[in-house]
């Protein structure tokens, strides 16, 4: 498994990387990491591979699009000279346009979110063993959805981007929840297509652990 | 307009209804209506109609389904002796289906759901001046969407009833909703794409009273 | 209809606009506009008009007077730099000589209160579309009341200075609750004479959007 | 002054008897008896006569009408035996037909109101010193206003009962407000023109003193 | 009665005089003032003499000994340049000497409670129309108690410096239960021996206003 | 020590027996002993003789007087078949006549308090290896105080019986408190010259376990 | 693997099973199975095998022993009819002997343990699919220590029953923790000893899973 | 007894100290000492001693490790200007390198351990009549236990410092804990192995009193 005894991960995002964490992070003390795909890889290391210590740190804060991730990527992300970073943004940037209209101030365009998220990465460049970008997702299977055919600009932004960064592993969740409404409905594992509950959370987790080389036959 | 004075209207129905609304029934007593279409109606009466005294009885009970409302119909609904009755059932027969699949008996067939609606309605006849159905809805514009596919058999039903009694009028909400999504997307009025917040109330509100020959601009 | 698509209205007052707003204002963002007559005019033209993104902000802080509103008048409304702008403001200047006749101090004198608006209309001079000025109110239809003849001269304050600006339009609120109380007691929409519940609200929202070209009929 | 060692006095009413007394009754045990009058009359009495142990017992239930007094009245007042029996009901009687005027089950006729009284004072006959009926009242000294004239019907009937039974003395608390409020407006002693605040409830205790002998100045 | 229309009366002190009122002041204002004897005098004042305007203004806060109120003395009595001001502090300083005696910087010596009285009083002279000076209390009629013993002392301090000012009336609270707890045990009005509930602040609003002009029985 | 391994001792009382134990009864478990003397004597044998399992069973109500706890004599404290029981009851016997002296029927009479605890020794007699009378308390060392002189009667009353009864212990509280408050004031100990804080109850544990041959430097 | 489609499977036990869930079971609905070790197996199953619908069902309660568990065996277990059941009991059993060792009547003795284990076996023999005994466990490496000696009596029983029954599978989950603790203690993933967290219930799910031939790798 | 009249005390600690003692420090006024061992030494000097003022002062703070403790040392024990200071430290140094393994910079090194307490013995010589070393502990009775053998060597190092320093005295609650542990199980004192029920509380206070000539049978 890429992941080796004393790195730090941590995982910066919103509301669906944060689902009640400690703010502005949580970082595995006293029940602190909420209940997130986070606290779902956190509890498979520490179940599965024992013997290394893997320090697990949430960075998500609700609400966040990528202006205000990046706005605080000093303090919440480099600042804990982590030797990987996951970065899952961008359903804000999003959504803001569809539930709120009227305040194209609370929404960022696909060229921000472009711009937002190079910039996190280049910080990165040299510093860590490797980062992970996550795609943000809707869970609507329905391509001509108005939302979900506006989040596909963004998921593509993604993977445009993680296949320029050599250090950089594509999550492709919207792939994955793609795959997954195929057999079941979206109803089964989020109210609001938006937060996966513990269900989606676990799927997500193995997915992102499927690019890590984690083995969950692995024995001490 | 065709309620009159002293008038009493029992709107029957679950979640979408209720919204907060004083348990079993609310009745206009204190701010005990809750929040759902309903109020907005009360609302729309009470301040264009004041020379009329129309009782609003608020008759919804979150999670209920058509075999719940059925059985508290005598309860809830016919021992108000109401001159109109309005049904909005069904959403949770469906979505049962879908959220907690493993769990049969928790939803209701279309069989079932027909055969419950049809025993509400048989026992208004030649009691009320008129009774309102209401389509059940799924917030989903597209149609090929396995829950709204099966919504759609319900709210077909609903459509069938209606024509067969000939005291009952039809408000097909799932049609109002299909038409406002060519404009604005779902995540403005709703979160889960079936409860709507105050602007989808009113939405319904307006649609329920353009049945019923509300004049909007009705001086006193 | 007189707003158009990305205009921005700032409704500003004290508790009867605020009702529960955010503090100190509410901007659409997930229910927080409150339960006055401003979260109604949203209601009604996010259900009527969903083709035109129109922005409603509350900036009603409960107790105002107008020398605290022109306080907080730059913070709170020009900076939104709204398109329109409507001003309920009066009733604490009136109620304060009445429930605490001893401390003069809170309350405003009919000089003052003419002052305070004079300053926030010229403000709004050349940077808006359009104003309104909504008179306050009380309940009380019997003139003679000492408080009800007290706030007639404020009111009338807002009838002269309606006509005296060319942008301004008045919404003569004390007179739409005159004429509901030939038929309906005041008892019916406010407890303390002051405060209307949601019928009122929407009697006064109805009264607002009747000076905005709204049609209540208007389909997309 | 009338009342002696060990008497007890029930006081039977509804919200403005009440305010916040032990329920169903509150006899002077741990701060139970509330804020309203009562407590005003209990503290003079503990006061100014502390050498009589005066029991009193407040049988205030908010939102009583006269109807669901008499439902009552074995449990709550005469099951103690009282020496004294002071009766302040009425209010809700009226106030139901205003707030809630499509509900007419929920308020009493003028008609139904007198036999109401009459059953409870025919019930004391024989069984106390004396007993006080306090008049309801609305805290609006425009006698045209539609619910001041409603009560001004239920107030009369208060004033020729006591006429009619030796035992009973009248106490005017309508008259008494009239009196005030040419000198203050309703505003300061009431939100509601129903429910006095301390200074209110000061001035009822007074007015009810009045009518018991009462001496201020009295001394140990 | 001494008092006259549009007077400012302070009431500094301690826990008994706070007795729940808004911090750092109350002021009449929304229910502020507590329960202490200062709501009683104002309940009093308000209901029998409504045809002036006096003003109460609570500066007690719990737990404040002489040198805690004269630390506060300009913010929370001199700012509101009252006519009358009245002290009743002591308590605390006398108490803290027998409930956590390993701590004496809580407490203040009889020199230390005589300066900081002086200082207050000093501080209004010609400031004010009169000032009343309240002795402080302990509920214990046995004068060899030892901290009814130590309080006399600092009762006696009042005494003495109510004499050299001749601006200043003396309220002689100790002297007043004294006399009551010859008929009636203190556990009738106290459940510590120092906070009166509201029978007790009755007992001292009515003494108070015995040296003010109090007319009980004025008509207006 | 008279306390063998596996004795279950039951304390019967009121609401210093009580402190906040589980309702009705505490028995160790999870916390719900309450902070009482009887929390105070669990610890002490905890901790001095861990090699004897003791069974402490809390039965004391806050409110009780003597009638009440022999009302529930059964059910709280015979049930349990325990080879001790203590009780400390009579306060509220006495303290009712102080505190709300217009309810005689509050109180109990030395004649009905002797009489209860007689028919709870009685019932007794053979079946437990001893029992503990503790003398109830006001503490209050002037005994000519009015309710002090009143608790006197009843704690004589407990002299007595527990003289009559060769198996009973008198644990006398009220001689301790005299004791002690020749030295500290009741103040340090009690808010309400009743119930002792913490500092009390192991004074109280104290002397109840000086009749047991408890011996605090026994060592394991 | 094992589960087949609608299969439900009951998880019945006390806290470790519990862990939050609805009382008396979760089953589910509304988030309402808890956060045990069922937790992660109903999310490991619903991502893993979406195409299944496999029922869980958490009938833990806080506390139980066995004999409580076995009290409500028919409501609580059997008459769900589910195809297979797995047992987790016995933890509390034991813990009463040693943090309450006065009271020998809230634990079982291994003889009533076996008997109660063995009446619920019995009652499924023939009505399930197959079945699982969970060890109750404590989290103490060390075998001398007094609760862990007391508790391998009671494994041991489970495993000699799992033997008994061809239908019962054995989870061991004491001997899981003992290789666990060889490389973390046990103070990383429980506070006392007993009750896992997301960790431990990770840990114990896999457990449990790898009986049922899950493939962690599945794909739809 | 070593404490004399208007002797202070501090005890200086992590949770153990603390208990819910007020934040930062408690100092007996007000029910602030909390419930850990320095309630009871507290309650045990004012029960036997009442004759001298003793001042306990409890700076416990919950979560601190010897470096958070020696951040504060100035704010929080030597303006206090003690006669007296106890320091109990070293448990979470030790125990975040078991519970949170990933996190090295919670816990400190033993060399650290010996460094900070160091300090603060250094910075009492010659300010104090006397110094108390409590040593941390881990109820874990098994010394290959990994966390016990790490926690030994912490109660090494205070056993050393403790025999440098003539002013200190060594309280060797590990010991204590150890002997405990062989009648009883530490289930019965402690649900984590770390924080002390009250019967914990008053074994360490009991064994803290035996080191200050403490004579439990002293009569005033």
């Amino acid at each position: 498994m890429i992941f080796e005894n004393m790195d730090k991960i941590v995982f910066a995002g919103d509301s669906v990387t944060d689902m009640g964490s400690a703010q502005p992070v949580g970082d595995q003390m006293f029940d602190n990491l909420g209940q997130s795909y986070v606290r779902r890889i956190d509890n498979l290391l520490g179940a599965v591979y024992p013997e290394r210590y893997i320090r697990i740190i949430n960075s998500g804060i609700s609400g966040n699009t990528s202006r205000d991730l990046l706005a605080r990527w000093e303090r919440d992300v480099l600042r804990f000279d982590p030797q990987w970073v996951s970065i899952c943004i961008g359903i804000n940037d999003v959504w803001r346009q569809f539930d709120i209209p009227t305040a194209p101030e609370y929404a960022c365009t696909p060229e921000e979110y472009r711009a937002n998220l190079t910039a996190m990465l280049d910080s990165l460049k040299g510093r860590v063993k490797g980062a992970f970008l996550m795609t943000p997702w809707y869970m609507e299977p329905n391509k001509t959805d108005f939302m979900r055919a506006r989040m596909e600009e963004y998921v593509n932004i993604c993977r445009e981007l993680a296949a320029q960064y050599d250090f950089v592993t594509l999550v492709d969740v919207q792939a994955l929840f793609d795959r997954y409404f195929t057999v079941r409905h979206s109803a089964y594992i989020a109210w609001d297509r938006v937060h996966p509950n513990q269900v989606g959370a676990t799927l997500i987790a193995r997915e992102f652990l499927s690019h890590c080389g984690f083995d969950y036959g692995h024995e001490i």
